[in-house]
């Protein structure tokens, strides 16, 4: 197989490259100006997800703007339930709703097993779309929400600060919930795949609320599968070029040794993890995305970039490191402040700095 | 100095008890029918806080209803806040209010350095009017916010969900915010050792936000503040017994070697650390407090007492184990499942049960 040109692409299967990488979770947002305006255009935030001419026009403003080192699809993680059979609506400033919620093996079985060729059509001409846009200038990353995340949004109907409903139904109906697991592992697997097939070059799982688990809980209920959906990717894209997989789980630090042995390539971390020990923990088993603390892009531009450099200094010269912040940018982050971190990484270079 | 009796101060002290001792974090809260029936005759919360009679009564309710091994002063971390010249109210459902919010030297300046014998004493007055009402059946637990915690809804003014003004101080203007760290380290300590002079035979410090740090922000920001309070407790109450402090910091088990170090007796752990682990890791230069998931109340009683089973034996039979879930119970909790919980905790020998 031909090693990937990209540095982004190399970066994820520890390869050498000219500089370290940058993409930010989020790059496409509200604290863009002209995000705001398409967004506008296309009416609502679900609108723009459904539209694949505007959700290209979203994914490509921040690769324009700054000259990011990979395009993520723009869509949302809930899109798979949705294609399942549930409602799905963003209230304002209220976060997603689903419904009905899923409570019962009866719920369950209404569940449907989409096809993304047709059922998720939608996503899949949004990326040939991006594809036609970029025209090889980077890498477009797909991805979608961990089975865990997704299946907390389906049995708690919306966002959680207890996560009761699902963690009483962990407890007491661990075999319900495993059936919901299974039927989303399944379901990712085949979105997933399609996404590969229509052109994305990497793939990231988000598990946004695996952090929400004890260790033990984390393994079984998150993290099983989550692997589980790494063996059924096709790994080789349409080009026969390899698709590398980042796994990211937020608050999840003291699982990573555990998330390394996932068959993942990358695994992208959280700012309250320690880069350096990060790395030494996974031993070159994976390579490592992330970390820089989101508040940090609410500083001046010298902190932004001696921040920046201390991310990069802490991963220190080795292979297999993509710059990220170690959660999503915030809506009230502006334009400059981005410019000047990318510019930072951009401009860095192993030796010149302290450590 | 002798020994103490009281199975929960022994366990802080690593000394060898009958059984490991139980309290419950909010273990007087709105889960509690008579809590909420006292409450509504103070009025409010912050009434019920200063009114030393109720705030009796409430702290005593779970204490006569569940045979807890230690109550815990009822009061609320942000009083400290509002003594130094802030104004405090709590919105319905919206969480406290603090302002004006300190951003400058110049707000920092107007704090006041409060006295806790006047200023504080409504809280004075509960601690010997709820000693009065034990008469000895189980220690009194005081405590405070740690001056990373209430420095936080200084600065933001109430709850945040990405706390950038903070973040953006700490980066910016760390010499601002170490100013304001170092007023309420000397707040915090006088606070402490006053509660102490009129009757807590422990003392626990909430660092309930120092998880949204990085490593190295944690140690200079949170830790250090905690440290320097530590050091500076009278730790022998006026009855000549010594006075254990418990550090509890959620979301910080990444930093658990380092918390051990601060000088405290024990260490307050969340649900994502695992206490076999951790009990390794401190190498008994700590007792060790936690940690139960407050979302198993919500599972059957069968599985309540399987997972209090399973975080004993996961401490296993060596001193040093104070049972208390990782985090305050819910209010969605109900009494029936506390009381299921206490007696699977107060049941429990090792060697009966399988790991």
């Amino acid at each position: 197989m031909p090693e990937p040109t990209h540095r982004f692409l190399r970066a994820c299967l520890r390869l050498p490259t000219d500089r370290t990488p940058i993409w930010i979770m989020r790059q496409a947002g509200r604290y863009l100006p002209e995000y705001m305006a398409t967004r506008k255009q296309a009416g609502d935030f679900l609108s723009l997800c459904k539209n694949p001419e505007l959700a290209t026009q979203v994914t490509m403003q921040p690769i324009d703007r700054f000259g990011l080192d990979a395009a993520i699809l723009f869509s949302d993680i809930l899109v798979v339930p949705e294609a399942m059979g549930m409602g799905l609506s963003f209230g304002t400033g209220e976060g997603p709703l689903l419904e009905p919620v899923i409570n019962s093996a009866s719920d369950l079985e209404k569940l449907h097993d989409p096809d993304p060729e047709s059922e998720l059509e939608y996503v899949m001409k949004t990326i040939r779309s991006i594809r036609r846009a970029l025209d090889g200038r980077v890498p477009l990353i797909g991805f979608s929400g961990s089975p865990w995340t997704l299946a907390t949004y389906m049995i708690e109907g919306g966002s959680s600060k207890t996560f009761s409903r699902i963690k009483g139904m962990m407890y007491d109906r661990p075999e319900l919930l495993q059936a919901l697991l299974d039927r989303l592992v399944a379901a990712v697997t085949n979105y997933l795949n399609a996404q590969i097939r229509h052109g994305v070059q990497a793939v990231q799982i988000f598990d946004t609320w695996g952090g929400v688990l004890g260790h033990d809980e984390f393994l079984r209920f998150s993290l099983e599968s989550m692997r589980r959906i790494v063996a059924g990717l096709e790994r080789i894209g349409p080009d026969g070029a390899k698709v590398p997989v980042i796994l990211f789980a937020k608050g999840c630090g003291s699982h990573l040794e555990a998330m390394a042995d996932s068959g993942c390539d990358v695994v992208g971390l959280d700012w309250t993890t320690d880069l350096a020990r990060a790395r030494v923990r996974v031993q070159g088993r994976v390579a490592l995305q992330g970390n820089m603390d989101p508040a940090v892009l609410s500083a001046s531009p010298e902190r932004i970039r001696r921040e920046a450099e201390r991310v990069l200094t802490a991963y220190g010269p080795h292979p297999g490191h993509v710059f990220n912040l170690g959660h999503g940018i915030t809506p009230d982050c502006t334009p400059d402040k981005v410019a000047g971190l990318v510019a930072a990484v951009q401009n860095f270079t192993f030796g010149s700095h302290a450590p």
